[in-house]
């Protein structure tokens, strides 16, 4: 986002940041409207960089008995230095899934996890992180190694991966979707955590998301007929602050909102809400944006 | 930069942002620290995002005969979708301070203007990138185009490039180095209005700095001896009014500080100031830090 206009509550019209690409006058203020979820001004206008669309694009999917050795996988790549344009990790709850709602999945029966890996650029390049992905998969102990063929094979892959969300919801109405993310380094911590959450709440917990990223969702879920609203919240917060041990955050991309505002707290200080309290202030003196959103109520 | 902590002048210690690579809970306020020219806080620490190291580099010298064919190279190049690392941008003026100082340049004498052209990645890419920036540079009419053969021919390109602002400074003790940066698509049009500059004050204006991001140092010059500057303040302001009418920006990269902050109105609104002023107070209500930066102290 290279510039925004936006009216404030007050009803002034404000621009920040330029049509060129870099831009050091004067505060931030477009960055700091980005992710403000309309509690700062009303934005009326985006200026977007656009980068050169890809020459080439190959994708595959690696199947592993388990999430750890996925994990493993992932490790290798980003010691590799390979950077992917996508890393995506499912694990067996989620693969589960959609076996039952699609008839196919994204690894064979049996596996305890896969990954999609997309690398991109040009030609020769994106066959050789390609191949360095492959041996990543390998030498993390990959079951199932397959390339998309063509883009046909490709956006079936995609398919699927965007299906994921409806197939957990066919089996739990209820499920408390998270978006947590940890340091790279750091993601096998992050899938002990769950492991640990799932053992003690007893209740399916399905992962997939970024983990190029260390940006994973944590699917808490709250299967049909079952009374066990408290537990799932119980586990959501042990699942917050283990993130938050492990330096990360609550949030990685979907923004804290209402559901999540009562967890503000356990990742900022205080000093760090009252700062933000007032930086919205300046923005929104009589806080009539989004009244709710971020910060708790009653706070 | 992925995380800072700072302290407020109010004296609370604030953290921002995280180890994550992603993280949208509350407002950015890293982007806003990042910029800004120790108004709001004492940044106390970094935590940065390391990228790998590209596997090739390869670096280029091309020469024109005037800046126009230089600048139709660059707008070749970004149409072509190659994203080199650097396109560093060399006018006659500059080019001959440098002859001057170091008894060599960036191209033969009676050239106009020089690139150099660095790119970077996977041997194959660099190699490839480095071919489609010759044609560009080509196709543009240069009149010679040199590769760095190693390493240390790379240096020594890099090393001329470093020397350029102390070559102007041996001819000319006062200069008015400004930082100015248009949409790169209006490059031609901020190297129109340097012509026209230079006729209208008759001083000297040397140009150099990064084409790829529209960002030129534009060095008005005034000679020693020559009793000249309110001619030299009068021409900086008109480069200002300028790059902001060709939807720019007085400042890429170096910022407002003391000297820029008369020019702060030129480019912002009543309204962005007002609001970039009810920020600081945000985070500096008695505005004790760095007085006189960035905003104009009578303002």
């Amino acid at each position: 986002v290279l510039a925004l206009e936006a009216v404030l509550p007050t009803g002034e019209i404000v621009r920040t940041g330029s049509k060129a690409v870099k831009n050091v006058v004067g505060y931030d203020l477009t960055q700091l409207l980005v992710g403000s979820e309309g509690t700062l001004a009303v934005i009326t206008e985006i200026t977007l960089r656009l980068i050169p669309k890809p020459q080439a694009q190959q994708t595959m999917t690696a199947a592993f008995s388990d999430v750890t050795a996925a994990v493993n996988a992932v490790t290798r790549l980003i010691q590799m230095s390979v950077v992917p344009a996508a890393i995506e990790l499912v694990d067996q709850d989620s693969l589960d899934a959609l076996r039952a709602q699609a008839g196919t999945s994204l690894a064979p029966t049996g596996s305890g996890a896969a990954l999609i890996i997309e690398v991109d650029g040009e030609p020769a390049t994106a066959a050789s992180e390609l191949a360095k992905s492959e041996r990543a998969c390998r030498d993390a102990g990959a079951l199932d190694i397959r390339r998309a063929a063509d883009d046909e094979a490709r956006q079936q892959i995609w398919k699927l991966r965007r299906d994921l969300s409806g197939a957990l919801k066919r089996i739990s109405s209820i499920k408390l979707n998270n978006d947590v993310v940890v340091p790279r380094g750091r993601i096998p911590e992050l899938f002990e955590l769950v492991a640990r959450l799932r053992a003690e709440t007893g209740l399916p917990i399905a992962c997939f998301g970024h983990a190029g990223d260390g940006n994973i969702h944590v699917n808490i879920m709250v299967p049909d007929g079952l009374d066990a609203m408290a537990v799932a919240r119980a586990g959501e917060r042990q699942l917050f602050e283990g993130v938050v041990a492990l330096e990360g955050s609550i949030s990685g991309e979907h923004g804290i909102g209402f559901t999540k505002a009562p967890y503000l707290g356990l990742e900022l200080s205080r000093e760090q809400i009252a700062l933000m309290k007032r930086v919205k202030a300046a923005f929104d003196p009589q806080g009539i944006l989004n009244p709710g959103k971020i910060f708790p109520e009653n706070d």
